[in-house]
């Protein structure tokens, strides 16, 4: 188990490694699959963390927790039900969710899991998923709410979910975690919002990543949010909210007007 | 006036320049805001033409027409609505739309014009927008219908739209254009099946700019599809589509199984 992190240094230099503690073992090269030592240690608290992964596209599930489908009366979806969220609305943790200028409604935090493609990946089988997930990390689903539903005809998930910052991924990449034994925490302001197994949910990420890729060709770094479930809620400008998954690590993230 | 393309010589060397006529006047640069001119000359016949850009994301409009929107018995919407077409969708004239393999039902060919982003736009105004686009093209927004409305609680637009190879754009990207005076006409086939004014839409290109830019930051060689109007169909593997406006060209795909 290996938790991956991208930062910048006091000097500004962009940098990669993997989190051990409170320090940081430096690796170099393309991606972290074939990353190699640097034989440099930093200490986390003389860095800044970037979001762990840069997506070309973050893919968003809806209804994807029994918990909460049923709290809805939503039945379950025969194939994953999704939105893309664009690379500009990421944000790695501490990096602030700045409310959108044109927008002063809701603005709701959404806990979730997050699965980050380690290579290309085009129509995988179930059992050839695994070979394409790099890891997991932690994902803050920020939604303008009052967006979704103004037009009649037209749900607008992608609008209002699609604003710069309004998707806050990290903090690190965990390799092979154990998912379905894990539970997603979310705090506002310090107080437990969600806390919600990830055993729940309705397609794991194998099957994710099998049928997505059969929708859309996924390249290395992009990010799948699995769903959220029970707790979601609002932000008023300047709480801050925590997503945390045991194995991943704290994605806290401020509001700013 | 200027029609930038994108191509590939038959040596497999990628290029850029400017269409006249039958012949390409080469250029060369970071984009086509800032290239200079290689003095070289090249036949359209000798080489093959890309996607004359290239997009971090398509967005692409929905119920923008107000004819197709009367059809459908739609209200005109207060704000743009649109989805998310991944980078993955994106095709170049000549280019085939390919069949998903885990798809075999209807496949619907929508002609529509393309906005081509210049350089990054934020907020911008109505009257700040044209600075931030370089130009138009054709777009195919090709559609795999039978999926939009398979789960009864979530439209599946992203989707039905998201496919790779179904975003068709091309062949060039013309700058000012009057598209007020143009029309978009798509033939299936060589028969004519669309054939609509863009004077009948309700957000003009520099409207959507604007609000569009509030939603997301918008990137270089980004591409916004403005919509259809009437006469959309389906496409039978084996079949050619053609959407062109005058002042841009022939954007012609074929299905492939």
């Amino acid at each position: 188990m290996t938790r991956w992190v991208r930062f910048i240094t006091a000097e500004g230099a962009p940098g990669m490694g993997a989190l051990e503690g409170a320090t940081i073992a430096e690796v170099r090269g393309a991606s972290f699959t074939d990353a190699q030592s640097t034989g440099r240690r930093l200490a986390l608290a003389d860095v800044r963390l970037l979001s762990p992964c840069t997506p070309t596209k973050v893919i968003a599930l809806w209804n994807n927790f029994r918990a909460l489908g049923e709290k809805l009366g939503k039945a379950a979806p025969s194939h994953p039900l999704f939105l893309i969220k664009p690379a500009t609305s990421v944000i790695g943790t501490a990096e602030p969710i700045r409310r959108p200028a044109r927008y002063s409604g809701k603005i709701v935090f959404e806990g979730e899991l997050g699965i980050v493609i380690g290579r290309e990946c085009r129509n995988a089988t179930v059992e050839e998923a695994g070979d394409f997930i790099l890891g997991y990390t932690c994902v803050n689903d920020v939604t303008a709410a009052e967006i979704i539903a103004e037009d009649p005809n037209f749900p607008q998930w992608t609008r209002s979910k699609g604003f710069d910052t309004f998707s806050c991924i990290g903090p690190a990449i965990t390799t092979d975690l154990d998912w379905a034994g894990a539970r997603v925490v979310t705090t506002l302001d310090g107080v437990e919002r969600q806390n919600y197994p990830l055993a729940d949910i309705i397609f794991p990420p194998h099957e994710i990543v099998s049928r997505i890729s059969g929708d859309m060709t996924l390249h290395a770094g992009d990010v799948i949010a699995v769903g959220t479930s029970i707790g979601v809620g609002s932000m008023k400008d300047g709480a801050t909210v925590c997503v945390s998954i045991e194995g991943i690590g704290e994605l806290r993230n401020t509001v700013v007007a």
